[in-house]
């Protein structure tokens, strides 16, 4: 088994994808899979799948394939994902307030502790256990509560300066819904999700 | 310049990439760019940018570099995007409402033309312009509008059986909320916003 700063960046994201795929299995009452199965529902290689999962040990049993729960138990620990992460939002409009209502977000371990927004009509409004506070103790309170991830949703115009204050306070990751670049230093990870480009990649064929 | 189906996957997706960021360029008023500029901002290597364009034909000037205005105009044709595109949204719960309301999808070329949910209570509800329709009518509607792109933000139990009724109905590509892995034919697209996956992106290396 390699450390895990020598797995590529590839293999890591196609661990991430293998355990949504499991995800799916179980839900399904799928205990047991090959690689080949695996390969074929994400279009890979069976191949790819097995040269992947041996990065990290191993895993199935010749002939017999993989056990889905353990497995999915293990890729939990190898992606950091067997624990809960706390999670501060910025920007409670239209999708910050779909996040907080969404169940599987906790459900696969990341929790929305702290919300924030500088509209005077959203501060101080209760959503569920929630209370949105003003954007301008962000700061404080995500060095109070150690929280290392956050979402901004807010507007375009406000979200590099988010950033700014949020990596200051001691945030190592975001994800960004504002359509915009965000200038951060290389130890910081942005995943965007930019849903007018994603609406792209389904017509440049068409 | 080649055929576009002769175009690698890979460059499809970074001349969309590239499209975003010259939108951001716009926006913050830079007129012209050169490759190593587009290149930085994208983590890239200035050659393949080159490479990528050279592929659609000659848009630059030597020394000069790139005007802004013109290329974002040369990609949105090559992209498919230089038009308006028709919509369905499926599922008009916290995301789905969230989406109607974001006035980036139009401004991006995206119109949600039809919305649709199988609640009663949302069933008739008018959401700006838009009346949610009862989904048993959506192979209909979506027949009737011509639509060809649709958006899946339904609870997970119904996303496949709503796939299936789309693609007959005509839908070639979907964006798809639900957590789930849909299976469709080889010749439909299907782009997944998967949020708690796209946290686990953050969390790998922490």
């Amino acid at each position: 088994m390699v450390k895990h700063e020598d797995v590529p960046e590839e293999t890591m994201q196609r661990m991430l994808a293998y355990l949504r795929e499991l995800d799916c299995m179980l839900q399904e009452g799928k205990d047991a899979f090959s690689s080949q199965d695996l390969a074929d529902t994400l279009h890979m290689n069976p191949a790819q799948v097995r040269k992947d999962f041996s990065y990290f040990g191993e895993f199935g049993t010749r002939g017999v394939g993989y056990d889905t729960r353990q497995l999915t138990q293990e890729l939990r620990k190898i992606l950091n994902l067997n624990r809960t992460w706390q999670v501060a939002l910025i920007g409670v409009g239209n999708i910050g307030s779909a996040l907080l209502r969404n169940p599987e977000l906790k459900r696969q371990g990341f929790e929305i502790v702290l919300a924030f927004d500088k509209a005077p009509s959203r501060i101080g409004k209760k959503l569920g256990s929630l209370t949105v506070e003003d954007v301008v103790k962000v700061s404080e309170r995500v060095r109070e509560e150690q929280v290392q991830l956050a979402i901004i949703s807010t507007p375009v115009e406000c979200a590099q300066e988010m950033a700014n204050t949020l990596i200051q306070a001691g945030i190592k990751g975001f994800l960004c819904f504002a359509p915009c670049h965000l200038h951060v230093p290389d130890d910081i990870r942005i995943v965007p999700i930019d849903i007018p480009m994603a609406l792209g990649k389904l017509v440049y064929r068409l």
